[in-house]
């Protein structure tokens, strides 16, 4: 048998343990909820549950993996394995996540942020392999990003770096959540494309937006989406402009950064068809020719592997 | 007599050489014009007139050097050692200068666009001393960068990274010489303060700058600079925009890359009074938290040596 590794993705909703080979090679997967809202004890115990259960499958005991990677929203110190806060994850603040783990399963045990750790997935495993200088952007009710810089991630002075939906596309934007004006985030993301359904639906714009509203409770992103696909204009040009500010975006990190590929991921790419053309046009208008010729835009591969696939390509770094 | 190494940074007014060792001791230097209106041989001869000059007062022959490192403006193929084009050297397309140098002083040559050279130089003997993770801005003519990533250069997918110009700040910004429109060097670089400025003459808003551009038959971003200090509204108000846009940039550049140090350099921080307090109050108005607090702002220290000191360290990363 191969060496076997541990692997966790921790997601406000789910929790996803696999077991694999450092090749990648899945031999035990398991996902559950992480009863986030019920607070820290539950949700280590949800995350335990799935690592024992994903450990049972691949016939081996938690304590005989040869390493265990965790991915985890928000903040993270990656030096000291500790989960500062993350608004994901109800009642966790300073948590020696790394410290817990290796006391309760004596193995080792690192951490990393999950738009990193994706990014390592699909650069590892996923549309990135074989590219040294990589960004992967998830596009979801925020937007994220992980940055691979000459083979290895990029987390710049303690591991923050790769905000790309606070990077400002327009001074005159809306408010974001950080409470700057014109956030990617607040033009681009899940949230800003439902907040903007929602005013047109105010202003009379859709009666189709407003019968949605209306019947469901609620108006998501991917009701939008259908509304759009049903014809109904005000829909389309929500995405159509969230698409343009994503260009920008994508333009604005090809002129500094000069990656080998864009991978696109997150749970708005399910609505690519209303947005991707659009913000492929504006990011190939908009960037310097010479460093547009070496880079390829493509869409995400792993899914919801690529968390747990980057904690094995991150414990196959650390191995090698 | 240490190892004694060469390096040239090569630009449309003048051409700099000097001999130094790898610890950035100088042993020789020599400034002059580098004739770029006369045409590539003539620039050749200065260039190499410079490095001789260089070595008569280190005591060395060219031929002596332990090796040797070329800085020039726009896109370099670093991996070939040719410089494509750079408008402001003129007749030069795709000259390969590396071949030319090693075949006629005997001696290995390396190559690297002059804003990478400028940070590697701030990063190893100037402002950014220390620090792993840096970028290097050049506000003057126009707006660039360079990328020093985990203590290395970070070029990107073929070494054009870093044109941090031509991300866009503002959309609906004035057009940029790219094409595009809200580019920041469109904002913030000395051409768009003297732009600005001469629209502000043409309105009439400034009998002040009507006054200079009449006396001076032009107007620089360096006139500007004066009417402002002596109190001209227009001039003012132009410099505190530019310096808005900057901010920004740096904003942006915090969250996706949390640098340690940003190290400013480049013509235009002569008039930093003017425009350096409003660009750091809207980075640090608009920047995350996070990586805001370990990030420096800090001006360049060795103005113009930075380009052949990151020469010298360049050619240190090789040997070491």
């Amino acid at each position: 048998m191969p060496d076997l590794y541990g692997a966790i993705d921790l997601g406000g909703t789910n929790v996803r343990a696999i077991v694999a080979g450092l090749d990648g090679k899945i031999s035990g997967d398991d996902r559950r909820p992480s009863r986030a809202s019920d607070g820290l004890d539950a949700t280590i115990e949800a995350l335990l549950a799935s690592l024992d259960q994903a450990c049972s499958e691949a016939g081996v005991e938690a304590g005989g993996l040869r390493g265990l990677g965790v991915a985890t929203p928000g903040w993270v110190d990656t030096e000291r394995g500790v989960v500062p806060a993350a608004p994901q994850l109800i009642g966790w603040r300073d948590v020696p996540l790394v410290e817990m783990l290796q006391e309760r399963l004596g193995i080792t045990a690192l951490l990393e942020n999950d738009a990193n750790a994706a990014a390592l997935g699909e650069n590892a495993f996923g549309a990135g392999r074989g590219t040294r200088h990589m960004l992967y952007i998830t596009v979801s009710t925020g937007v994220g990003a992980g940055i691979i810089a000459d083979g290895r991630l990029y987390g710049g002075a303690k591991g923050s770096a790769g905000e790309i939906g606070h990077t400002i596309v327009d001074p005159s934007g809306p408010r974001c959540g950080c409470g700057n004006n014109g956030c990617l985030e607040s033009l681009s993301s899940g949230t800003a494309i439902a907040r903007r359904a929602a005013e047109a639906a105010d202003r009379g714009d859709s009666a189709v937006l407003a019968g949605i509203r209306e019947r469901e409770g609620r108006l998501g992103a991917r009701l939008v989406a259908d509304a759009a696909r049903q014809g109904d204009a005000a829909s389309i040009a929500i995405y159509e402009e969230a698409g343009r500010f994503l260009g920008i975006a994508l333009a604005n990190a090809v002129n500094l950064l000069s990656p080998e590929a864009i991978i696109l991921g997150g749970g708005v790419m399910q609505a690519k068809d209303l947005f991707l053309p659009r913000a492929e046009e504006t990011m190939r208008d908009l960037a310097l020719d010479e460093p547009l010729k070496y880079m390829r835009l493509a869409e995400a591969e792993l899914g919801d592997r690529a968390g747990v696939m980057g904690m094995i390509a991150r414990l196959g770094q650390q191995a090698g």
